[in-house]
């Protein structure tokens, strides 16, 4: 039950959308005002480590991962207020599998791919064996963590997510879900990601079983007004997609409609239906 | 804004009182239902580090300490489940002044000596040097990190703690009070100490321009049943002090008052009107 | 390439072994006189984290791991001051494969056994998967790293280890030589193991293609007398293994042989052959 | 006994410097070959935590600090490959006096300054409350952490440093003797330190009572071909400072004398005469 943003248009620095709003996603690490409840347990703090990860002049993207809350931490605030980027994704951290190490934190990066996640699946622990015996063996040893969501980009990854992300996508949800249907066919899977290859972003939302975890866009460069008293513009002509509206929402935000898939480029925000089944 | 507990008497695991309660102090490190806002601002995190310090077998106390959240955090579950002590403080917080380093972490450790505190003073920033002036020249040097509550403490141990702690506590609130009334007269001092030299344990409960922060005392060995489902028996002639009730306060506890200092020895607790005017 | 020591015997204090000793496990840590090249490369730093684990009067043992350098680590210094236990491991690591975190380090734990190991095997990153396939499949989800140590350690319970260690430690040999040399027949397996359930040590030396590492075992009780200034004497009775024999060795120490398993159970050691073929 | 460079000219990738180089500062972090004996001990290991601060379109520099050694360090590699800067300085720390804790990592910052140091001072125990107390009352709530270092830069700061370097640290340096010998007059005092202000890049090389700390200076573009496979070439007129000359030395690099103060602008290097008594 964790917490991203992610942008792509006009480059911005990173404390404009990750640590200076007042209601930030750093400020929201510590009380947020939606999904508190998740099987009836209050979550009202994402501080399990944080994440942050850019494109810039680099073949590769920026990386900056912590297993340490997002609050208060002096490298990520200052992190964010030098690096400037076209296209980033940032993560807040809430362990519902996988142990408190910067090897879980999110995003994960594959050459020059960035992914995160917020979302679970149920018995992970038993299905991360045969679910990770899916991934392609070549692939299998760059697997650090614990997560779900590691095995889930590896995934992807082995079935083409560098050659058609939609595609790879919908085999990898196919086949989560025929291993957990064969073990609890009452199992719940949630998904909620956001992944790049610095060209374009794209985002998915899909749940099984269960209520589909939010996803808002905006691409108006007000949409941050009513989060930060310094009334903060982002560059015309940008798109944010957050899993949580920074707390609030106005009409400037969109919601994104549950089994769906989202492309954006050059501005352009393109919503496909996920999976037809 | 942070949270302890102290315990004197038969040895128990730690974990009795630290990790396992439904309500452990750990627990509240996540959520806490009491002392929600101070001037308005929601304090429902202590994420800001954790500290246990027991006394043993050993000449000097035993000092675990962590600027990390104490929830998930597998060492403090381990250590424990392993240690036992007749008097041992467990404390989390939430940082008000000093960065979130371990130097800044709490109980502060002397000789045999262990000290934690809940609280705050107005201007620390400002008064820190006039503060640390008055420490004894020879102590200075083991200042270690950035916070009021280690100030206190070495000004406390600069007064003569060693030899009489109501004494010493005394001349160090006066002198901190003169301190902060000469730069503020409307400046506000909250303090709730637990500290310890192995053998007696000591708590002090003292505000100035302040409702002062809570604290609590029980010698009932079922006072923890109604914050953990197996029900778990503290030894019988024991003393726990907290600084919030475990969240839920039942009549197997006492409040003490405001303005207090604390002894307790052998299963006694006296607790003393601790400044005549 | 890493270090350990492993300790059964009358209770005593950690610090005995791993911290206060001139020549220490921690002093260690920071330049060693040993094993310093393993294929031309200098290998003097033991930084990458460090773990000790010990048996006191709980079921489970007590473990404390961090992925940092053990010198100047306050908290492994004070707990090693205040444990006493019959019978402990503690390891200093320098990492050869898996990154630098906590779940990398040593010693692992699995209910009532603990496990420590010194060596490398080649081509671990191809070779992770095919092992870890091995690994009994209730028991995958507990992976929580990437070394070939904890894999090592898993296969082992999966064959057995809790019942016949000897046998267990045989059969996963035999199985990891035999995907070892299906890939590469000039592969390398080196495994220097310390392993107890609390109530016996064991230790394995064995090495395939390759010079053994060391391993050196005393119970006289002046072994340490030459390591440290003030003269620590162990007490009788008592035995201390060592995968380097605290940078310099006496007669106090007696090498144990390559391709052989050790068992010591109330300070009786029992060196036996361990691979036939 | 830290290691550090600083590097103003041509905006390079950190990498450059920082980490890809076959001797760069981060594998001088590991084992070094000069300066392995201070006072008889070895000190080959810079593993008490590392720093970078760089200026890039910000008014104030970036700081990346932590409290890790710098090798393995992932975020360190990955920032190092992504920054681009035209000034920059970076510091590996061995600890000589001061815990290990990010507070006392270097570069500190002030403003739009930047301070690292290679050195110590005899009794800084002893001598810090009254070094401390020359700090400008101001500026003493902003001392973080325990070190000789932080002290020099704040009493600087004090002394002028932000309008006249070379008058501060000439201030600075003979307040310090006089309080130094004042409590010992065979005291040490050994100062290699690196400064900026994001224009000009300042270094100083004293030392009092002991044969100074090395500090070397190039401007030749293929000073670090040596040092890495790849040969590396950093750009025509840009200048690099080292504490060490990454390990090996040759007539590409000046050795800079002591008693001096270097003042590195637009390329051009003025080397003057520090304190004329």
């Amino acid at each position: 039950m964790c917490r991203w943003i992610a942008y792509t248009g006009k480059p911005v620095y990173l404390d404009t959308l990750v640590t200076k709003p007042d209601h930030s996603l750093v400020v929201q690490s510590r009380h947020s005002q939606m999904n508190y409840t998740t099987s009836g347990e209050l979550l009202s703090i994402n501080g399990d480590g944080f994440g942050i990860g850019w494109y810039d002049k680099r073949d590769t993207p920026g990386l900056f991962k912590d297993d340490l809350p997002a609050w208060h931490n002096t490298n990520l605030d200052n992190l964010c207020h030098q690096v400037q980027s076209h296209t980033f994704l940032a993560h807040i951290r809430a362990t519902t599998t996988g142990d408190i190490q910067r090897a879980n934190c999110h995003p994960f990066g594959y050459k020059n791919w960035l992914f995160q996640h917020n979302g679970h699946i149920s018995h992970f622990d038993k299905l991360r064996r045969p679910l990770q015996l899916k991934i392609a063996p070549e692939l299998f040893p760059l697997l650090q963590g614990t997560t779900d969501s590691e095995t889930f980009f590896y995934l992807a990854i082995s079935y083409g997510l560098l050659d058609n992300p939609k595609a790879a996508m919908q085999k990898m949800v196919r086949e989560v879900l025929q291993v957990l249907s064969n073990f609890d066919k009452d199992g719940v899977l949630n998904l909620s990601c956001a992944f790049s290859d610095g060209r374009k972003l794209y985002t998915l939302r899909y749940s099984y079983n269960e209520a589909p975890m939010t996803q808002f866009v905006s691409n108006d460069s007000g949409c941050l007004q009513e989060f930060a008293e310094d009334k903060p513009q982002i560059p015309a002509a940008s798109t944010i997609i957050v899993s949580e509206p920074l707390d609030n929402i106005s009409d400037k935000w969109t919601k994104i409609p549950n089994n769906s898939f989202t492309t954006v480029f050059r501005n352009e925000v393109t919503t496909e239906r996920f999976l037809d089944d």
